[in-house]
């Protein structure tokens, strides 16, 4: 069976989306698609809108043949982490071409990541503290490949490209334009918006009709929405009272940052003033964001690192011919596919404990199990 | 000038406590009254009712002449820690009696206490796990010195007595007949009603005009109120989020029970359902209380031990009198004396770090700075 995959997030799942998914599936000529999907957060540092059910749910209604999880500590990363995790997370599910949607398809990505590869991408570029690193990583690969595109997911897709070129058998890349509108843009074209214009309407109960697949309307005025005003009050909570060397094994902590967190948290009453407070020239919000997320879960470098070290693939649902799929490859992945949830997978030692530390408090606020005894979508 | 101690939580301050203030100053004979109080939280595992500048205010308008806080570190631990704590400040404030009411004001308390140190209280009498501490403590207490009282006031006064013991000066022990009713029982009796009672009927908003000082009526009505509902999120959330050796570092974890209360938390709605749920014949109720409480304010064994190693003075209010004592001794005393609290003295390394990490939840709750730049009451 002719595969091809894709790493999304679905925050949540419009019509976009299954534009990419078709798009995807004719280019390749695939019978099965496969897509590894942020779990319940994503990747600017914040939880998605609805949890991984309900996104793989609509994704699996639309276009998707199985849906696996990117697990938060491959998610909630900067995007060459997060690409990593995710074309790692392919690769193990014999998938052979990975498709991204970018701003310019045109462009060679794996030509263009060997001549990063063999440029020097060492720390010595990023040491400039009044400009954020990304700021900088353009900087250095313009220098290194003549790149001076600096589009979001053309970025992204560098990323891919890159993590899939240091695969033992690298996948064939399949660059497809995007349609429609920006990553983060505002606004609607031909009835596609960006996920962040749909969560908007969602938050202010504003139809999303125009722009999510018909079907999706009805279901997604039902589910539990998330976001960061449920989560702060843990967040200014973990920050009064742990102590800077708790905070100092969590992922991504940066120098500095434990001080500056810790003060400036007193004082804040949401998510959008903390942020204020703690920005500088040195950090993106998003970097701060997913920071802030991580000290919330309490995503320490010891959980990024194990979960790395046990890498696993947690099925969150399949169609018919995903099944299909499914049973004729079970026998020969690389890496452990977990359908049914056990405790001792979410045991403190367990592969999901991560993810469960992560999910408990999403069960907290919608009360929805998100994996103890869950079986995948089918 | 003739001064005379009190151990105290004034949780809150009550009739009986205005009672027991004045019998102190009339048996001792004494110009100044000092009092340690404990700050936001209590023994029995809780936030105070109202904070700690509300009690000490109340006290000081009925009969005290002098509160010190008695710290988190302190205050929240079983009675032997929590006496010692208390006694010694008291001692290190130059007080020369300790007053103490108790259900049997006759017992030679000091002779006792002598008694207790000989024997040999080690953990050998302890290893009874069908029993609470308690239970077997009473049993070497019978042994050793023919006490089978086990009235709580008569407990608490004979570790105070044990921790007077081990002073290199120790005070007098002034032991004098509480009038009323009895530590945390119900009812009212000659307008004195226990402070359980009263924290009853200020949560419930019935009058508590019979069992109060008259001005503090208005007074109390006025003032926010703490109790665990408001801390019970931040408990779940830490515990569903921490790791097993984080939880492992707080004060007076036992083995196992780190399992117990991170398995039990998920289904508990509210703290009384949860210590049904971890409830064991090993741990009585407010030992339990007490964990859940050092794991909500993130008091380690380390932070404990700090607190121990450098103990001050820190001074809610004074009135004239007390004043004039402080301005007598305070180039004498042997812990440093805090009156206006610095940013030095709060910072993680700063003497009062724990309390500070303390009492921003109680800022967070209640809006009302507790310890930054203020100065005490008089």
């Amino acid at each position: 069976m002719q595969t091809v995959g894709m790493i999304a997030e679905f925050n949540p799942f419009h019509t976009g989306h299954a534009y990419a998914l078709a798009q995807a599936r004719k280019l390749a000529q695939a019978d099965v698609v496969v897509v590894v999907m942020s779990g319940n957060y994503v990747q600017r540092g914040e939880p998605a809108i609805f949890d991984k059910w309900v996104r793989a749910q609509a994704a699996l209604q639309h276009g998707a043949d199985i849906v696996v999880e990117l697990p938060v500590t491959g998610a909630v990363q900067a995007a060459d982490q997060f690409a990593e995790a995710g074309v790692t997370a392919l690769a193990a599910m014999g998938v052979n071409t990975l498709a991204f949607g970018t701003e310019h398809p045109e462009v060679a990505y794996a030509d263009l990541a060997e001549k990063l590869a063999t440029a020097a991408l060492t720390g010595d570029g990023f040491r400039d503290y009044t400009q954020t690193y990304a700021t900088q990583l353009n900087a250095v690969y313009a220098k290194a490949a003549g790149i001076t595109q600096t589009d979001p997911n053309f970025m992204l897709g560098l990323s891919y490209a890159k993590a899939n070129l240091a695969l033992k058998r690298p996948m064939t890349l399949l660059p497809f334009a995007r349609r429609g509108i920006g990553h983060d843009e505002v606004g609607i074209q031909a009835n596609i918006a960006s996920a962040s214009t749909v969560r908007e309407y969602l938050r202010a109960d504003q139809s999303v009709k125009a722009i999510v697949p018909t079907e999706l309307v009805d279901f997604y005025a039902k589910q539990q929405q998330y976001s960061w005003a449920q989560f702060f009050p843990w967040l200014k909570y973990r920050l009064q009272t742990a102590e800077l060397n708790e905070l100092r094994l969590v992922a991504t902590m940066a120098e500095g940052l434990e001080y500056r967190f810790t003060q400036k948290i007193d004082d804040a009453q949401d998510m959008t003033a903390f942020l204020k407070q703690v920005k500088s020239k040195r950090y993106t919000y998003a970097r701060l964001r997913r920071l802030a997320l991580a000290i919330t879960l309490n995503m320490t470098a010891t959980a990024v690192n194990q979960a790395r070290q046990h890498p696993q693939l947690h099925v969150l649902g399949f169609t018919p011919t995903g099944r299909q799929y499914l049973n004729s490859v079970k026998h020969d992945l690389d890496w452990p596919l977990l359908t049914k949830v056990s405790a001792d997978m979410l045991a403190p030692d367990g592969v999901l404990a991560m993810t469960h530390r992560a999910d408990r408090l999403i069960t907290t606020i919608g009360g929805v199990e998100q994996n103890y005894g869950r079986r995948p979508l089918m």
